[in-house]
């Protein structure tokens, strides 16, 4: 891969140089087998070895207990979005949704076929440039789960807080997991399609508290089932091997690179880079989230008039700095920058940026 | 990959060398991009050309039709087992199905929440050693559609003509698909899970005709509606954009090899040279399948004992023919050929099972 190349693209995303470069040493013969990993049976004891391998090294990176189980099941996120009230709210019951933008709604349009969801916070009014007041919100008494976005790819904003409920509180991290140590104790389940921060796509990762696992509340397909994958070991059917093998050599690499800590500095530190570079523009850049809701995730921000922002783009594509397009729906500017990307990229970046202003203020 | 290693495993199998090694060259550094095509957007122009070329390339190759639409699904086959009754079984609606072992039941079993399967035929009376004479089965007047298992990986046996219904005909061709040219008009749909003859897990190949994408029974979450891939050209959520390239590639390689006759006809070769040296081995190698039923796909058999079946695995192991070892519900030696067997790999099977007969017979 050549070292000048930066890819901001929003997801499937970039993954860590050193995790392709011993994907693409090993993708014919895996560890002397003559044959590659994509080749071997799920139920080989080299993929045993592979599927364990990630498994432990996911929970010992996010600190994982054992009343949790971690589950490598195929769909990507949206699947959950069905899977969940399916399996864990009953007919007629409430659950509650924050409402951050167009990923929590493609959640909470899910339920309607099977309970109701209660909008406890939404930060609409202010096109999802900001995060709810969490104290702010009224929880339903009754609610099955609370749900929430913690990382809003498309508006650029992140939840720094946990919310504080009395019932499972579900995450969907798709766009953020692994970006720093959480609290995975607070949470009855976490979801997370792989395409951003942890894999290629065509998988969700599943952290599901084993309680939640038992609260099955009505008959569902064998394969819509947490409990079926739970008690297979994700390996019920055959599971998405390739991206499981991807997502065990990520979680090695971030523990080579010291760990969620370790990470979550290097990524604030990318963040503060990209944000005082706007910050300091004049007014020429001007980011989309309000500060306390920037996502380190997700850059997004805006150029005086769309046909800046096009040639932005255009001119950052002919350097290597490639994908920075904004979602449609926001507009302007984006630029992901997940764990794998290097803080060089950012440099590059921010370098690229001053200049632009310069010559185009 | 040495040229001496043959992966005869049931699945995730083979791929071609061809495909493993453009895969490989490729893998970090996609047509030039700098970046891998697991690390592009599913939207972005270079994917769309992949999913794109994979699709025509499909349909040129099986002759599939504009009334067809091709999706690229996650979950497998075992999820196909439950999307088929959610989406085209009505309520109290009956489809027919034709069991010929453990993948069949796994389908029927996923009915009940929807209506009723009604059992056409089994072959499971003879261990499923046969494929049911489909002139005698009784259909219902009022099936929804009839279903059936092209191959059957357990027990090497194959449907070799198709049966002749008069509703939606409806196809789990998972372990057979491209081994040679079908009448894809006879079917109403046909679905895949890609690990066996198209390329890594983790995705599903359904070929639907348009009118039974209409036909939606009941109310299904968006992710697990038909018309929700078809009317998204599989793009309504983030595919396995990998598992789509290989599918690309291996559509590729089967065209530059020729097209599924050519295909078909190294499939009957690898075939029959495994079932002469079976039926030349005066009793030391006896095959599961009745003649008439043999699969060319996977190929079982016994030999005189549980003691020497083992040996025979681990001595065929120790010289690069891996994975013999048959599934546990029939025991004895599977030699999985699907199309990515070279005839070269089942010659030197045949090779080694005369040597080995002769020093154990």
């Amino acid at each position: 891969m050549p070292t000048n190349i930066y890819n901001f693209g929003a997801g499937p995303a970039m993954l860590p140089v050193e995790v392709m470069k011993q994907a693409q040493a090993e993708l014919v013969d895996f560890k002397g087998t003559g044959i590659s990993v994509m080749e071997t049976s799920h139920r080989a004891e080299k993929f045993s070895e592979v599927i364990h391998d990630a498994r432990v090294n996911l929970c010992k990176l996010m600190g994982i207990g054992d009343d949790y189980e971690v589950l490598f099941l195929q769909g990507g996120a949206s699947h959950q979005f069905a899977m969940l009230p399916m399996n864990l709210l009953a007919d007629g019951e409430t659950a509650d949704y924050i409402d951050t933008g167009v990923w929590s709604q493609k959640a909470i349009k899910e339920i309607a076929m099977f309970g109701t969801a209660n909008i406890v916070a939404s930060s609409g009014d202010k096109k999802y440039s900001y995060i709810p007041d969490m104290t702010q919100c009224k929880f339903s008494q009754a609610a099955s789960y609370v749900h929430y976005t913690s990382n809003n790819t498309i508006y650029g904003t992140q939840f720094h807080s946990i919310p504080k409920v009395g019932v499972p509180l579900i995450s969907d991290m798709s766009s953020d997991i692994m970006c720093r140590p959480i609290d995975i104790n607070a949470h009855g389940l976490i979801y997370a399609g792989s395409q951003k921060n942890i894999g290629p796509s065509g998988l969700a990762l599943v952290i599901i508290k084993k309680d939640l696992i038992e609260r099955s509340v009505r008959k569902v397909p064998t394969i819509l089932s947490y409990a079926t994958h739970a008690n297979n070991g994700s390996l019920f059917n055959t599971p998405n091997t390739f991206a499981i093998y991807i997502v065990g050599l990520v979680a090695k690499w971030l523990q080579k690179l010291g760990g969620l800590e370790a990470m979550e500095q290097i990524n604030q530190k990318k963040a503060n880079l990209l944000y005082s570079a706007i910050d300091n523009s004049d007014g020429f850049y001007s980011g989309n989230a309000q500060k306390e809701a920037r996502s380190i995730m997700n850059v997004t921000y805006r150029l005086p008039n769309e046909g800046l922002e096009s040639k932005f783009v255009d001119e950052a594509e002919s350097i290597g700095l490639k994908a920075l397009k904004g979602h449609r729906i926001s507009g302007g500017i984006r630029a992901s920058i997940y764990n794998a990307m290097p803080v060089s990229g950012v440099e590059a970046l921010v370098s690229f940026m001053d200049e632009f202003a310069k010559k185009n203020g």
